[in-house]
């Protein structure tokens, strides 16, 4: 199986280094001639894992796109959310054979607002592809490097498609599970990046663990509430793309979206944060995407609104904290 | 309101704070002479909160359990699941008028396998109580003793009483949600102990955060399924008293649950564990009575079985999550 990775980025490296164990031919495609070169005659991606991870000999890369694209059946596009658009424009006229799309962004089109599946569907024509798949679950990259037990899943509305997938992917440490519901599933991975910040947003302003506990269980009611309405089935969000990617990104030091809301907590202001970040954090978009859906399809989502405003309008994140954890006593 | 507080724990002292900040009467039972005569005459609790907690002046604290019940309205039951039983029994004599009964305790009993609800209802005369409520949700008493933000549930197939509990507890830093599915929040906070102690086995061995995460998920997916079987509802398991419990007893180093499973993962063995342990663990407990009452009912529970094995069996937690975590690729 020859399988083509567009980026080469923490998850772009992770996942080729999957592939090869799992014995596919893998060429990463990124622009930057030294980190190429480093990945091919060095077998290190320094910037992103430093000098002490040495990746498979037959992992190689290239910034020839077109080179790349020849007689590749599978294309993984792992590149941020707000790169997503150009990059489909930019290999759709490299694509000579019917490829299957695997896209590992989570986020929505900053554009249209629409989930990232559907991007895709609009943007590379049905003659040149299957249907689309998503890689997609409770997966930092920084310890997929490290070989460490990681489940996820192979969502598309083509499930044999999404099957087929999994077993590509799967070996002993990377678990891949097919599921079908495309819109449960993406809605749900974007917008726990969102309900991430808030989490790190609590942690920064010096809240506990109990409380914490508890802005995770209304984010996940957040999720289910704004996903149904749009389609996504209850299950999925209980499943590795809901509750899943939602606790490890709303506890852990390794998601940039929680160590965003920790420097916003700390500083009680976001505008710092704006000042000094030079990292893609996923959540900051989808905050502004669903915030304008839900206004649009009037559904309530007042933790993604506190985040939005948090961001977007300068508000005090400990006023909108206060002001959503206390909310009227009423039934659960 | 006078308030009784049975015992004299982490638990027990932060809720008797909680009540006092209130502006109620409260006094604590205990049978340490020493512990009472420290919260009565120094205000502190040192066994629990070292010498930094002062506890309200007003938070008395008695070893004459007939003087205590004296007039009490509520009787709050803030003693572990395995010395319940017999503290209904010296309680009983005592209830001079019809009280509130509030449980604070997660487990199962130890001998009928019988939710806790059930066990104080049949332990106490009709005539001497109101319905039972529960107390409960992700709340570590270490964070509440220092006044950082909780929401909890007060939990009563009686909605009218569970919100009564509700206003009488909550205040700023301590928020209560009334809610009646007393089936669905008990099996919920007592099953999610024994998830902990595998996520604390996950950790402890060595897995990340990715594995963890996948855990806690079919950790729920575990709960809603055994929990459904009894009649709990399916909402309940994604409010407080399931996913919020769940989420910061699987993530949290204030749970002794959590640590019962770091050290069991570390030795890769629970020999060392209960040779040394001194804590009360409800998993332990709740694995058991678990572990019976899905074999009774015939509902697969492969997670709890797992921990079960490992507790009650000796096998090896190494390969009791290497079997866990790498069954067939089936659809999520």
């Amino acid at each position: 199986m020859k399988c083509v990775i567009i980026g080469t980025g923490t998850w772009a490296t992770a996942l080729g280094q999957v592939l090869c164990d799992n014995g596919h031919q893998v060429i990463l495609f990124g622009r930057d001639i030294e980190q190429v070169r480093q990945i091919n005659e060095e077998h290190q991606n320094r910037r992103y894992f430093g000098d002490i991870v040495f990746l498979p000999l037959s992992l190689l890369a290239t910034t020839n796109l077109s080179s790349a694209m020849k007689e590749a059946q599978y294309v993984i596009l792992a590149v941020p959310t707000s790169a997503l658009r150009e990059v489909l424009l930019q290999i759709e006229p490299h694509i000579q054979q019917p490829v299957t799309l695997i896209n590992t962004a989570k986020g929505f089109d900053s554009i249209t607002n629409e989930r990232l599946s559907s991007l895709i569907r609009r943007s590379v024509a049905p003659s040149k592809r299957t249907e689309i798949v998503s890689l997609i679950g409770p997966s930092h990259a920084e310890e997929v490097i490290m070989r460490n037990l990681t489940l996820l899943t192979s969502t598309s509305v083509d499930l044999t498609l999404a099957n087929e997938v999994a077993r590509v992917f799967s070996n002993d440490y990377f678990r891949v599970y097919a599921q079908s519901d495309e819109i449960g599933a993406e809605i749900g991975v974007a917008m726990k990046n969102v309900i991430a910040i808030a989490s790190g947003i609590i942690f920064g302003l010096g809240y506990g663990d109990n409380a914490r506990a508890a802005l995770i269980t209304r984010g996940l009611a957040e999720i289910i509430h704004f996903g149904k309405h749009f389609g996504g089935h209850a299950k999925t969000f209980q499943g590795l793309t809901g509750l899943g990617d939602l606790t490890v990104t709303c506890n852990s030091f390794h998601s940039r979206n929680f160590m965003a809301g920790v420097q916003i907590g700390k500083n009680d202001s976001s505008e710092e944060f704006f000042r000094t970040n030079i990292n893609t954090v996923e959540g900051i978009g989808a905050a502004k995407a669903i915030h304008q859906l839900a206004k649009k399809h009037h559904i309530e989502i007042p933790i993604v609104d506190a985040v939005y405003e948090v961001l977007y309008h300068g508000a005090k994140p400990s006023e909108m904290v206060r002001a959503l954890m206390t909310r009227p006593l009423k039934e659960e």
